[in-house]
């Protein structure tokens, strides 16, 4: 395994790899690796002949008053696990390799980006959307590999990765979860065993709704607010709980499918988010 | 020379000549092509082994009071010039084939489109920018050759290729003018004779702003206010007349070089551009 960092060693990596006749898939990610992100680093390994993840905590996606500064990072870790599950390079540029000083490019989408979290998170899906064009560009994939916990952000990317033509095809894997039912996040670490234990109301909640949905509850506000409240009875602060067409994130107040349950919620110092699809 | 309609067969046409270690550039037009045009398709010929010419008449570059459904269009035309020049492939796109009509995903430039045609055109620089990105993942070139008559889309352009890290080198060819200084447009054709004589005032006004800057001058607002005068003894319709740095558009009070002097107006109508660039 080779790690990577500069975008013109990339693309030529990513070059001769075409060259030889052999498929790329990317995964990208922030670092501070889990079992998650493995899921998908085996999806790609189905999908490619060669597996690039990338490890970056991307700036432009963080708010002013957000955690970039306190972000996990354990780049050793990172590696190792890269390396045991048959990754075949790792591309880790620093910042300054990202962005030049003057960057003034943007790429944005404006249909899916106003709602869930990118209501609550002004720039992120902006700097979501830039920095996977720029990973699109540095390692020139034939896949790319996300996971579905970011529900929102697979749908911005999938929306850019066809708007703007990219010859990639974005696939998602589904939420990997701990026995317990909290789903996997670099975020987790945040969280102290009360928050821990008190967190596990996302999934039991969103567990929740999913049976009454299938026993023919389609009252979104009611859904919506046994969610909120098994949250609160357990100690989140609720970002929001939406129900939308899992299409186009269009809010729901009659419960039908392709249906997203979308929560956002803060137990202790970390933001978790969480999701409940029924296509 | 062969016709692609689509992206699919664009992207699998540049791929196999890259495989075939063929370098591909591209020329991108909206077509009613003249020797301007023809010149980039020389340049890229010498640049690489292929030449795709894309022939699109964009329609989210032009402004709700624009020319969209006059622009000049002769896909014959076209075809022959292309064909008698060496080009390798049209890309020859439907709008329906550029853009699905939920398309929600746009390139945006934000320090250099505030000033000059990005001033007078709010929304073209947006088009242009997502066009070409899109242009540039459908026909995947090495080179992609613009002409310096559009001086501020060559820096935006750039920008962007750099900001995105596109794998795509970004070449420029000079202005290409009549023997009687009218720099080359499919916008001439809007020109009755007697805008066109009238248009000469353009370039003539360029040159005297060049031979007075070679010879000591650097009050800008004087060199401005001369080009104005000029053109409006012509009978044109200034809308504007600039004096900039050539690298970042950034209005020079005191002439240096590298200078760009940009003009746009209007003859009868056509809105025309052209510049002086002193590096």
């Amino acid at each position: 395994m080779i790690i990577i960092k500069t975008v013109k060693e990339a693309q030529e990596f990513s070059r001769g790899q075409r060259r030889s006749g052999r498929k790329v898939a990317l995964v990208p990610t922030m670092g501070f690796l889990h079992e998650g992100h493995m899921s998908l680093v085996d999806k790609a390994k189905r999908l490619a002949d060669c597996v690039v993840v990338s490890i970056f905590v991307n700036p432009t996606q963080f708010g002013p008053n957000e955690d970039l500064a306190a972000y996990p990072r354990d780049f050793d870790r990172d590696r190792a696990l890269c390396e045991a599950r048959g990754a075949d390079a790792i591309f880790y540029p620093e910042t300054s390799e990202m962005y030049f000083s003057d960057a003034s490019t943007f790429v944005v989408e404006e249909a899916l980006t106003g709602t869930l979290c990118g209501k609550s998170r002004p720039v992120h899906f902006r700097g979501v959307a830039t920095v996977v064009a720029k990973l699109f560009n540095a390692t020139l994939p034939d896949f790319a590999v996300f996971g579905q916990k970011d529900a929102q952000q697979v749908l911005v990317i999938k929306k850019m990765a066809r708007d703007l033509c990219f010859p990639v095809e974005v696939v998602v894997c589904p939420i990997v979860r701990e026995v317990d039912g909290l789903a996997l996040s670099s975020r987790n670490k945040y969280l102290s065993p009360s928050d821990r234990r008190d967190a596990l109301a996302i999934n039991r909640s969103l567990r929740s709704a999913a049976a009454a949905f299938e026993a023919g509850e389609t009252d979104a506000a009611k859904v919506r607010g046994s969610i909120v409240a098994e949250l609160q009875a357990a100690g989140g602060e609720v970002d929001y709980v939406e129900t939308v067409d899992a299409r186009d994130l269009k809010p729901l107040e009659l419960l039908a499918r392709p249906l997203l349950v979308a929560v956002a919620v803060k137990f202790g110092p970390a933001r978790l988010i969480d999701n409940l699809l029924m296509e």
